[in-house]
């Protein structure tokens, strides 16, 4: 299989980290990739006509997208347990909504501050997004200390996640008012999948 | 259930043309909901630390979103067929995935013309989501043809995408150059689901 990657995207963390506890990691080869919202990757678009990236090219030459497809396909063909079933796969799959919401906003924001010439940047635009990322540390504030020892695809988004703030927004501070989460992420952003895949500058 | 609801949303909209299909829009209570990203409803912020809708309200209190969430859980709920399994899940998921990467770019797009203060718009960002737009629409033309008459998750996001394409972003006359896309739409525009559903100003 390969995998069109940046070590930076958290969505593309997402997917290696689901290979990593599901020992499958050798079995992708990684494909660096340039996917940007202007500037678009032409090796991307030809397989993913929305340039982003993960974008996975499956053994028998299939494209899959987007970071939840590949999550749930790598989940599968590992034999895994990243998705819960009965009742349980219903709030993994809103955890993993509500983390990919908060990176999508948070993505929103940067390219808000640091790609949008600054004489176009809007206050109201950025503040809107930085406060959905607000509501969702809350929210998961008050989940993380159910989280117990859970490996799957909720919890695996939010360590992404939380790993992007640190990464793109050290200036938020998130640990200080939230120590639940805090300490739910020195466990969880120890392991293994997740020391592996840290992007290198962070 | 409750759906935390716009007519204008075609994220919504998949989740109701989904209820339709199986059987179950007459157990679903619409609340309505202004959702914005810069002023927040707080009614589904609430519910939703993201303030997005669609958010579904169970009938034992849970809340799940976002729509790929709510559509899979009616699946399951009406025991219907809408989600592919075997191989063919993963390129129904693969579309259901460009579709709402579409949408997510066009709503993009009319945030840039629409919403964002006229001094503080940026072209080539526009730009580059009306590209991923146009790249999707390419796509799905080599797609439309092998459709027959699927409906499933991948079917229901292409028919709520190109309805919004009709609803805000007639100028772009993508039939025109789409026959294929335009031919199959044709068809599945006109189910039940989709009219019954379909933007009252569109």
């Amino acid at each position: 299989m390969k995998l069109f990657h940046s070590a930076n995207s958290p969505f593309v963390r997402q997917c290696l980290v689901a290979a990593h506890e599901l020992g499958l990691a050798e079995r992708i080869e990684l494909v660096p990739a340039a996917a940007h919202p202007i500037n678009r990757d032409r090796a991307v678009v030809e397989k993913n006509p929305l340039g982003k990236i993960p974008a996975l090219i499956t053994d028998d030459g299939s494209v899959l997208h987007d970071s939840r497809v590949i999550v749930d396909f790598l989940n599968d063909l590992g034999g895994g347990d990243l998705v819960p079933v009965g009742d349980a796969r219903w709030s993994a799959l809103t955890g993993q909504s509500l983390a990919d919401g908060m990176l999508d906003a948070a993505v929103l924001a940067r390219y808000e501050t640091a790609l949008r010439p600054e004489a176009l940047r809007w206050n109201d635009w950025l503040q809107g997004q930085l406060e959905k990322v607000a509501s969702g540390l809350l929210e998961l504030e008050s989940r993380a200390m159910h989280f117990g020892d859970r490996v799957d695809i909720g919890t695996i988004a939010f360590g992404c996640m939380l790993g992007y703030l640190d990464f793109r927004f050290a200036q938020l501070e998130w640990r200080e008012s939230h120590p639940n989460t805090a300490a739910w992420f020195t466990w969880f952003g120890g392991r293994d999948s997740m020391v592996a895949t840290k992007a290198p500058s962070a």
